[in-house]
């Protein structure tokens, strides 16, 4: 095949299929897309359409309740439930909400976790099913290479995170070459996902846990792709919408 | 359903798919089976298939030489390639040998640190292709969980080890229960592969490696079933024939 002059140098994708395993990779030239499907980077994009000037993602509800005292809203999760005593848990369906000029403090079992075992990278961003075209679109026009990291169940592998990276490796493979073995098993399992959604979910074990606690609402609204035009990105130790 | 009262008590089986994950799993009471197709495990049955006493697992070529003088045979493996003045690399063909009354001392890149990551199990067991019958009906008969160990590349995923794990999983479902969402991933992988073999072995990175150092002999190899019946089984630091 004949390139161009204009064609830009070939970018690799990859996929991380736990946080644990992140320091295998070399990440000062590479964009990290974090990813949590259940819930918290579905969330995230939910906050940011609806207004929200910027998200601190914290490790620990204790760190996270300290911001309150400087106007911050405060979402701490564990295990699938929201803490007591904080604004908001995990769900998508309590960002539902005019945060405009708001600031949200936030810590999730396993996505604010992921998000800063990345920190190393070129750059992080925030990906799910909710912003899934706005950002294949974003990252092909960044000349780096991409990890795509899944967030896993503490430290596990799972299900839907996999199967999203699998959705981007499908989705971008016009313009990255997929470079481990772990992005043909996504994109594998994807395709199998998609063909059978139903028999995939119900062997995802973090679905059984969310269904336990008759959060079906939240499951459905996670999966619906595009429902926000946002971007977060992680920059000086926050989230901010790079569209707007 | 009712269960009669001789019946075992229900057994789970999980699907570790890279060594760096493994100290997530109490595997006190847990057989773990390590898993490396291409090639230690496979090269493992070979030989003990030939009559090999036992085999000492060590990390380093260095750890490895110094066997030699104790009359072991020593067989070493970087990148693909055998390490230059052993008796051996890592290719099943340089095991077909009377080894009978032999003793080995082998360091791979992957296999043996797998092997050494789960020393904290209730028992360790060595799978491939090669005594995979043999291999499961062995683990039918013993009490306990189990837990498929992939070797993976420098702790990375890879396909070949992530395919079997999954043919173990479908084939132990008579058995044991799924109990995460890796098993999932890894017994659909299997499916898949089974259906377009070609494919998937041509999108592996180690099949490739091993393409460029014209070893397909050894990767078709590999990925035959039940050539031998052996059930290698890791104690006291060494490798037995649990069958002789």
């Amino acid at each position: 095949m004949r390139v161009s002059q204009d064609s830009p140098a070939p970018r690799s994708m990859r996929v991380c299929l736990s946080p644990a395993l992140v320091d295998n990779y070399k990440l000062e030239h590479t964009i990290v897309v974090v990813i949590d499907i259940l819930r918290a980077t579905t969330s995230m994009c939910v906050a940011f359409g609806h207004g929200v000037e910027h998200i601190v993602p914290v490790e620990t509800p204790e760190a996270c309740a300290a911001y309150r005292s400087q106007g911050y809203l405060c979402a701490a999760e564990r295990n699938g439930e929201a803490v007591p005593g904080f604004d908001m848990g995990n769900s998508p369906y309590s960002f539902m909400q005019d945060l405009r000029g708001k600031r949200l403090a936030m810590t999730t079992t396993n996505g604010t976790h992921a998000l800063h075992r990345a920190h190393h990278a070129h750059g992080i961003v925030i990906g799910a099913f909710s912003n899934m075209t706005v950002l294949a679109s974003w990252l092909r026009q960044q000349p780096q290479s991409v990890l795509l990291l899944c967030s896993g169940w503490k430290n596990n592998v799972n299900l839907e995170d996999s199967i999203f990276a699998g959705a981007m490796v499908e989705e971008l493979a016009d313009s990255f070459t997929p470079r481990d073995d772990a992005s043909t098993v996504s994109r594998l399992l994807y395709k199998a996902a998609n063909a059978d959604k139903r028999f995939y979910l119900q062997n995802s074990s973090h679905y059984q846990r969310l269904i336990e606690l008759k959060l079906q609402r939240d499951v459905k609204f996670c999966l619906r792709r595009d429902t926000h035009n946002v971007l977060p990105v992680y920059r000086d130790g926050k989230l901010l919408d790079a569209l707007r």
